[in-house]
């Protein structure tokens, strides 16, 4: 079953549904004429975010457009674990790290904000949205995460949903996390912070410690770049309360 | 006491007593003098791996050569966690991200093995070296981790300490990390061992299962990267059985 499934797999907009036929992107058309080289009457698959995924055959290919035939369902859509990811803006490179990564590992939604410490560039979103699509496509997902427009921190924190619990990773030191996971019951929904290398300033923390939904989480005695401490901090946090976490066994009641 | 540590922190090779004077590598002259824009009369931290990390003064600072007098003891070395990472060369860009993370996230040991399906340029050893100790000089470990040359999987397996499990991250699937290293002792030493994009063959796969030692652990529902999988099976070693372990809680016997 897993041989069959074709390897390449692409992330469209265009809603799923058997005979379903759908042009693809200019950039699409390259990327399977000229560095996958395939040709009409290929197999590729195909997701949204929605439908799940399904089964397509390539029709028509030039230069710079192509089309697809949907045929079947290879997979219903999944729900996800709904973790968000908020990130002050970093320098290119790790910026451009961690949203892959954050992708790769299963993150809803990533959230770019403003602190008092932010020291960087601002990338472009639509530079970041065609990482996180690339990541999503070779890493079997079925969605690509949201990528929310850059906000001032207090602005997100001030229209927090306080059912979700926002863990910010505190160089000052907090609750280690992965203890944290393991002694409290799984939330529904969850976010994880990380701010600029600087840190947070003192009125950043205490606002945050005096929201009621934020809680300082440590990451171990080594002092991490963000983009790692980020990483580490979704791994945990899937492995432990998100998607990755194993069912129940009955003897742990 | 924190806030008075020099910024600056090298590593070196020499022994570190009160008193000692050292001459730094060209290389740290140069960062010090035009990187850092330093000047003799200035602070830094100095640490060898075996010594524990040590306030120096900047005592000479030429175009290519530098000296320090080491003055006092600053923290007495520590025992670090015993995790090795055994891992196939990978491409350029993903080796030295790997190379960067594990020293970051406390690795020991770095053994770069060859598989059968690894397909790689091989990456200088100099090269892999200064990366690790510039990760190590940033992330305030007291070690560099040693980069072992690289080695024939079978022969890494053949002479292999027994005592130490191996847990190799198998794309057709495990025991979950996380869960493992819940229920099973820490044990005080491990392996971590992840193959190449095209993972292991047949016959590897047999041999790690026959081999006494070695366990297929999985990272969730997302094919991750090489170097993703790497990442987070360091991640929940040393959040679970390493050095970002917390102390066990009296309740929990």
């Amino acid at each position: 079953m897993v041989e069959t499934r074709p390897k390449i797999r692409l992330h469209v907009d265009a809603a799923l549904a058997t005979g379903t036929e759908l042009a693809l992107s200019a950039g699409q058309a390259h990327y399977l004429r000229a560095v996958m080289r395939q040709a009409p009457g290929a197999a590729v698959r195909l997701f949204n975010g929605r439908d799940g995924e399904w089964r397509a055959e390539l029709t028509r290919l030039g230069k710079r457009d192509a089309a697809v035939t949907v045929r079947e369902r290879l997979r219903p859509q999944a729900v996800e674990a709904d973790l968000w990811l908020l990130f002050a803006p970093l320098k290119r490179g790790p910026q451009e790290l961690l949203v892959q990564k954050a992708t790769e590992l299963g993150v809803a939604r990533l959230q770019p904000v403003v602190t008092r410490f932010t020291d960087a560039v601002r990338a472009k979103p639509e530079r970041l949205q065609a990482i996180a699509i690339e990541a999503a496509e070779q890493c079997e997902r079925l969605s690509v995460p949201e990528l929310a427009p850059a906000r001032p921190l207090a602005d997100c924190l001030a229209d927090w949903p306080a059912e979700r619990a926002l863990l910010f990773c505190d160089e000052r030191g907090g609750t280690p996390l992965a203890a944290l996971l393991q002694r409290s019951a799984p939330a529904d929904g969850a976010a994880i912070l990380v701010g600029p290398e600087g840190g947070f300033d003192d009125a950043e923390r205490a606002s945050l410690l005096a929201s009621g939904f934020a809680e300082a989480v440590s990451l171990g005695p080594r002092t991490l770049r963000a983009e790692t401490a980020a990483i580490a901090a979704i791994v945990l946090w899937q492995a432990l309360a998100g998607d990755d976490r194993p069912p129940p066994s009955p003897a742990a009641g």
